[in-house]
């Protein structure tokens, strides 16, 4: 092999960075079969130098001075895998204006600062590489980057968070409560001490926003995604679900209608006809409905130390080709060049329209139904099939209904009236459904 | 924009050149922001330039000499769209020789003479994209190439032949024989007026070559892949294969291990809990399990006007990047770069291992059952399941086992000998399962 190795240094030594690190050394033979050139792990930057981490690195390139790598000289990728906001982009941002190449799997800086990022980056004439930030090593980012190059996308459906899709599989398959299968996750470490922005939906956000970006060359601000975790959903709605023939699943939408842009995470159902609603576990999976390739599908692990290590390392190859060619940016960071994204329009969430499954818990007493139904009915909300369950115990019993298509802000208008019913005598769940209508 | 145009000719105009001339018209501005250049089409030739294809290109570009595209200095990227072998191979080495890039969806002339023209591009210092040629718009050939660049590649399985798969998905959904369906296929324009190169798994066989070279960086002929088409397969066997909770596909496989390689194309049984068995109708799906990613699956149409066109205007777009960065040959067309790829010994299907299904035809007599499974059993092939069915019209009465894993010559003598019994009246079946063994 020919040629000066790639160097590359790395700010963080965590789960992640050790998958990378790992593969970059067992399969260090192939990578140079496939590159043409060796890749060099010239330092790593942690403030933990000591712990073992089962990966082979000589002592020496360890160090807990980030500078010692975003000064050296010699290095030509800097991959980030610290996590977090500020101090992540401080390193991203010296590392690139330093003329480096940057590789990182931090989804929260991307969709908070992926502008000014890929700005600097286009200025200074690096690439950077995210593939590991969104489904772990499904190689979904270069799908809609280069795959899905000639495709106008329609929309994107996408189960990106396997804490919520375990938690999902397992209320589905053995009927256990939220609050129990997330201990046994936390337990098994499949979620985190802090689920919160797993199971709250907020992770799913950072992914969708990214994707939204690529998708539509337009900038998808966190604060416009409704977002909406999966907390509330009871083994009652998995198993209603069940009966109308669906699956629940945290999906994260996004859809181009008429040059305006819907994006949103929230617990979905879908047909269990379809291929998505058949991801189970862990795994992650994004559908890509578009122009004039149809339904696509892109399934994985989407986290993991290996898993998302090798999409790193995907990354760093794709770099390490562009520096050997001298053709860095050949690839736009935000798919569409610069000059052509575009400010859009994102759609409130009360400007949506879905088909909705409404559990409602009432008191078990005449003229219920009628009630409920005379304000739906009053906001043209028409439903097209119902569930009446027995007795329960409890201070009600559930009556559900899957609506026709009908337009959010109507929904909710409808909602507040009846819950201020009398009859209503708990809280009432809304699961939107997607699909299309069967009347 | 700035720059000149990317000038492209096009080497035939039948179905997929319709649909990415389609894409180039109808998406040019979505591929100007994509790309910050003009694509342009500069030429298109065909025998035939006066029926109507719908698509609206100047009539002046038409024309029915290919030499007008071959000796044209100014176009940059020739698509090859003919099919068949011999024109097709002579035209793109020209066109490489001339130092202009390739694109084509000639799955056949690449399995055959794929390493010659990768060859000659490398020479040339040209590309050649052929995203097109398996599996229509499913970025499977990138994502081999790059998304999966840090994978040692364990195994592919593949439905690659929509045809196949509206048969194989029609009669499990319907219950009607293979020849039925296949007619009614003929008719909706799903399946050839000859189906034989399909039907017979042949075409298969093209793109498993090219996914298995790209795995394992090593050529694979096509007369080493083992090729049995869906032809045999009857509606009873697909209630069979349903008693015991599996889907019979047509699948690619490939597979590494210690060092040789196994590529066949054969129905095959798997589970129904697998994401594959649900992949229905004309659609196709890749399943890839690599070393430290574990399980990946790329789904979409793998056929079509559109979808195939879409992946050769994503290999346009590819290359034109390239010419813009002067970045041509920045990834090896087979994945690997030349020096390393490796001669590799193809398993002959005699020395896999297995587990089988067996249909076998017999008499209604006592001893039958105890004659064929001590002729198993004198092959070392131990059965895990068996269902003998009632009396059935005809000569003869179904008897079908399942196997524990066994090996393919054990179990070819095995039945040559017991399809010499007097009891057998009629054909053996043999389908191939995938999966574990559950003893």
């Amino acid at each position: 092999m020919t040629g000066f190795p790639i160097k590359v240094g790395f700010i963080g030594f965590g789960t992640v960075a050790t998958g990378a690190l790992e593969i970059m050394v067992s399969q260090e033979r192939l990578l140079r079969r496939r590159l043409g050139r060796t890749l060099e792990i010239s330092r790593i930057a942690d403030l933990d130098i000591t712990r073992d981490r089962g990966v082979s690195v000589p002592r020496e390139i360890l160090t807990t001075n980030v500078i010692d790598i975003l000064n050296d000289p010699t290095i030509d990728i800097v991959v980030e895998l610290i996590g977090g906001i500020d101090s992540a982009r401080s390193f991203v941002l010296h590392a690139i204006s330093a003329g480096k190449h940057v590789v990182t799997a931090n989804k929260a800086l991307l969709a908070i600062h992926g502008e000014e990022i890929f700005e600097a980056a286009l200025i200074a004439g690096v690439d950077v590489g995210f593939e590991a930030s969104v489904c772990g090593g499904i190689p979904i980012i270069r799908s809609l980057k280069e795959g899905l190059a000639a495709e106008k996308i329609k929309s994107i459906y996408g189960i990106v968070n396997g804490t919520c899709n375990y938690i999902l599989t397992k209320m589905f398959e053995e009927g256990g409560s939220f609050e129990d299968i997330l201990k046994e996750a936390q337990a098994l470490g499949f979620a985190e001490s802090d689920p919160r922005l797993d199971v709250g939906g907020g992770d799913s956000a950072h992914k969708l926003a990214i994707l939204s970006n690529l998708a539509f060359g337009t900038a998808v601000s966190l604060k416009e995604i409704y977002t909406e975790g999966i907390e509330k959903i009871t083994p009652i709605d998995i198993q209603f679900a069940k009966e109308f023939g669906y699956r629940i699943k945290l999906l994260a939408i996004t859809k181009w209608d008429e040059g305006e842009i819907e994006a949103r995470i929230h617990p979905t159902m879908i047909s269990e006809d379809t291929l998505l609603s058949k991801v189970d576990g862990v795994f992650n999976a994004v559908y890509v409905d578009s122009e004039t390739l149809g339904a696509t599908l892109y399934y994985g692990q989407g986290a993991g130390s290996l898993p998302t290590g090798s999409a790193v390392v995907s990354d760093i190859v794709e770099i390490a080709r562009n520096i050997m060619n001298g053709s860095s940016g050949r690839v736009p960071p935000a798919s569409f060049v610069a000059s052509s994204r575009k400010s859009r329009r994102i759609r409130p969430i009360a400007e949506i329209e879905s088909l909705y499954y409404l559990r409602f818990t009432v008191s078990d007493e005449p003229g219920v139904l009628s009630k409920i139904s005379g304000i739906l009915g009053s906001y043209n909300i028409s439903i097209s099939s119902m569930i009446q369950q027995g007795r329960q115990v409890g201070g009600g019993v559930p009556l559900v209904m899957m609506s026709h298509k009908a337009k959010e802000r109507d929904l909710q208008f409808a909602l507040a009236e009846i819950n201020r019913l009398d009859c209503i005598t708990g809280e009432t769940l809304l699961i939107r459904v997607e699909g299309e209508d069967q009347s």
